[in-house]
């Protein structure tokens, strides 16, 4: 056995014990991106085929455009070499990656400079095409693949980092880079990206604060809404508007780029951000802990925001099944006693002896209270990756147990976790898993319920119940992953008809023909 | 003498040098309000007239109704009781603070619920009636007071708290509270107002949100960007939009409320916030420093930033002339040797022994390498808030020094300081000083040149060559102040024209009959 926290022991001083890894050498090296690569073999195999999405909810094509061959001629003008019309090729960015809509568009733009993206959407404009803006195609919500034959606009080839200053921290790069890859970039320079999430190693920076990610660092950095300085952004009918400033107070006029920070796609396309970065702190800590029900797990978090305080950079829990999922379908196994709940706390500070100390402090009140019941420790980057891997990859392991219905809502925190359990007896045995984790630092919980394959009956059982069970609490129906496709026709249950109006009036004034990202965010017409 | 900061010694157990003040026995006793009351007697006398802003600047009446006998009637039925239009009482509202700009308001309404300022906007609308909505009229540009007869739509009497949550720290509360009055609200609930400013003895917080203050707890806490977390906002048709949530996430489609945030009451009338309370740090500790030349200044911000990490809590600076003017207006004196310039660091964290440690190790490091040249400590309040008045009376002690020209800009660290000594040899002796101060960590100077009267030569040698400096280095004109009415025209400095073309055609979404604050933020039309 190796040695757990108890009480009173000098915890930061452990030792790590090995996670028993099940049926692998070492799952954990190299910390595998948390997403299967599109359009894989495996992906396929186990679910061969998606329905098309007009086949499974009901929307009707709207009257744009159809692309020609002189479209496409005009195109390969402008993006000489970068018009995708391979039908192959287009899979993979038609469906999304939870392989639960798809799209039939027959054209894949590949601009490299906001240039090429403003005559592509000036173009597409005077023509009345529709456009899909697309970035790593991560999103959880339908709303970065097409609805019909949209032209997807794909950032990808727009990966450059146009400058970075390494004392301000202020990361200026296109709107194509991948997360995971900016966070390298910025590291070797002594800072860190303000927002990490699990798609890291394929979403794109413009994707996130298109929908506004949110993520594993909200708690400590805040929300993009602060740390987004600046962006460039093509409208609909291709004018540029370059607010892509790196200033961290600008208050001459309205903030416009708050308009593009999670809209989606639908008012405009993003072609470059500027960015906040925080300098990396010179140590992290990780402590995974089990705890013996949600009221601990409550109290747990409100103990380590007083005795943690500043240092505290996440706050994230997990319940038994999520543990139970990760372990069956990644081979991941949990590194403490078996509990009914999990929380993940990382700190971050300057000081690494005053850091421990601290962690030393809450952990031992934690145990000793019986808040906790076991827990371990990581300090060094591999370690913490491991730990981290068990809580990140739980969308992984979710999607490979089947149909998944998501569920992402912001709650009050002593409610949180109360529509789980609701909806364990609620859906008995027509579903496969009920599953609750998520940001509990930002009162944000991923609920998810799978069952082998889509179900008009489970999604019944699910929908509106779900939604009207936030509702009555003044939740969120989407604490972070947007609206996208499928949840546009929940939005009345966070919002009064007036912000609905609004929104519309909005979106009139900024794509008055409609052709950005269609059938997304805005709810369908009466 | 008292002791002072010398390298080497635990510099944290240092005693507290005595202020010396002159010419009071205690004038720091109780921390007067920065602001002097509106109206007072030793205002007028110092200049006992405010000239009109029409007949100062080019600025002709747009064509607005004026307000009848039916008018008042009508209103006296909405507020009654509230319909205030006694001269007398309508002299301080129609003037700023600064004594720059004067209105010739003659009704000023004082609303106590939302529905009630809904009234007064739909009858102003359908009547075009001019509104100018007013906080504690503590703008720095003219943003606050009406230009002509505008009405004044003053939030005085909403001043309730509507709810707080002792576990989040979330606080929602009527648009006319006044900012320090909220502060003391939630320091005896164990949180802190995620912003503070001089005027918090005045500002109210909707009006603080009008202009997006920054302030002194920016460089922590953020933006009011993402610590507002709901809005409810009164349209200039009189529609309620209610947006008034209090969750940390919310991605139910475009954030609204963000267009309002800074707007300066030119969208809408904010009635409601709810915003996101941090919890109150266990320890604070504030040193001020005396450095030898700006580019140490600089450079003890970087050691700073290093060595105390996510305890720093504020890095403002001040250079020689302000200290010469807070001794010469206010009687307060420099508490260390004099310097070129003076650091005030404020750190907040959860553990004193550590932070005591962290900072002892910083004035170590900053005294042996000359960066810093003497210093003091405070770690108790009211040493702390001595040390504070320093910095934050500076704009008390301009405004006794005569008339002001004040600039308040973002600019890139390394020549934030430049333009200062630029202003003082191209004015010469016909300014009576140049003082330059703020908020360095968040890369914000404000600018400051006093002269005896207002002189339209010297704003001649002021402008437009401040702007076309700041331009040339991609800074902002308005870092925290906002346009209002006096730098609505130099807007372009900091932002393109597609951006000047986009806000025009938002203003006219919301306010189509452009009713609400007129003739301020928008440049006027060509």
């Amino acid at each position: 056995m190796m040695p757990r926290l108890v009480p009173r022991w000098p915890v930061w001083l452990f030792c790590w014990r090995a996670a028993c890894i099940q049926g692998a050498s070492d799952p954990w090296a190299g910390r595998p991106g948390p997403l299967v690569p599109r359009g894989s073999c495996s992906a396929s195999s186990r679910t061969p085929e998606v329905t098309l999405t007009p086949e499974r909810y009901p929307v009707r094509r709207l009257p744009f455009s159809v692309v020609s061959e002189d479209d496409l001629a005009a195109l390969e003008r402008v993006v000489p070499g970068r018009v995708i019309t391979d039908p192959e090729e287009l899979e993979p960015p038609n469906v999304d990656w939870l392989r639960t809509v798809r799209g039939s568009s027959k054209v894949l733009l590949r601009p490299r400079t906001t240039q090429e993206v403003a005559h592509i959407l000036r173009y597409c404009h005077e023509r009345n095409l529709a456009v899909n803006p697309q970035g790593g195609n991560t999103g959880m919500v339908g709303g970065s693949t097409p609805v019909f034959d949209e032209i997807i606009l794909s950032t990808a080839l727009m990966n450059q980092v146009l400058s970075f200053h390494d004392v301000s921290g202020v990361l200026v790069c296109q709107a194509g880079c991948v997360l995971e890859a900016l966070s390298r970039y910025v590291e070797e320079r002594g800072f860190i990206m303000p927002l990490d999430l699990g798609a890291k190693g394929s979403c794109h920076i413009g994707g996130n604060v298109a929908t506004n990610a949110g993520g594993l660092r909200l708690l400590r950095y805040g929300s993009l809404r602060g740390t987004v300085l600046g962006l460039e952004v093509v409208l609909a009918d291709g004018t540029v508007l370059n607010c892509l400033t790196s200033l961290r107070k600008d208050n001459t006029g309205y903030d416009l780029k708050q308009l593009f920070i999670g809209s989606e796609g639908t008012l405009g396309v993003i072609t470059a951000v500027s960015i906040l970065c925080p300098p990396k702190p010179s140590t992290v800590n990780v402590a995974f802990l089990g705890c013996p029900g949600f009221a601990e797990v409550l109290q747990t978090f409100r103990t380590c925001r007083a005795m943690l305080g500043e240092i505290l950079s996440a706050f994230e829990f997990m319940d038994a099944e999520c543990m139970k999922l990760v372990r069956l379908h990644l081979g991941l196994s949990c590194p403490v006693q078996e509990s009914p709940f999990y929380v993940l706390i990382e700190t971050a500070g300057s000081g690494p002896g005053h850091d421990a100390e601290k962690l030393g402090c809450f952990l031992e009140q934690v145990l000793d209270s019986g808040l906790v019941t076991d827990g371990t420790l990581g300090s060094d980057e591999r370690r913490i990756k491991m730990l981290w891997a068990l809580r990140e990859r739980i969308t992984e392991a979710l999607s490979r147990d089947g149909y998944v219905y998501k569920y992402d809502l912001s709650l009050p925190l002593d409610r949180l976790y109360d529509l789980v359990g609701d909806l364990r007896a609620r859906l008995g045995p027509s579903a496969k898993h009920v599953v609750g984790y998520g940001h509990l630092g930002d009162g944000n919980l991923h609920l998810n319920v799978t069952s082998e394959a889509f179900s008009a009956s489970l999604l019944g059982a699910l929908e509106p119940y779900v939604y009207e069970w936030t509702a009555g609490q003044r939740g969120s129906v989407s604490a972070e992953h947007g609206l996208g496709f499928k949840k546009k026709d929940v939005l009345g249950y966070s919002k009064p008809p007036e912000a609905l109006q609004l929104m519309r009036q909005l979106k009139a004034l900024l794509d008055p023909k409609g052709i950005l990202n269609p059938y997304k965010m805005l709810p369908t017409h009466a």
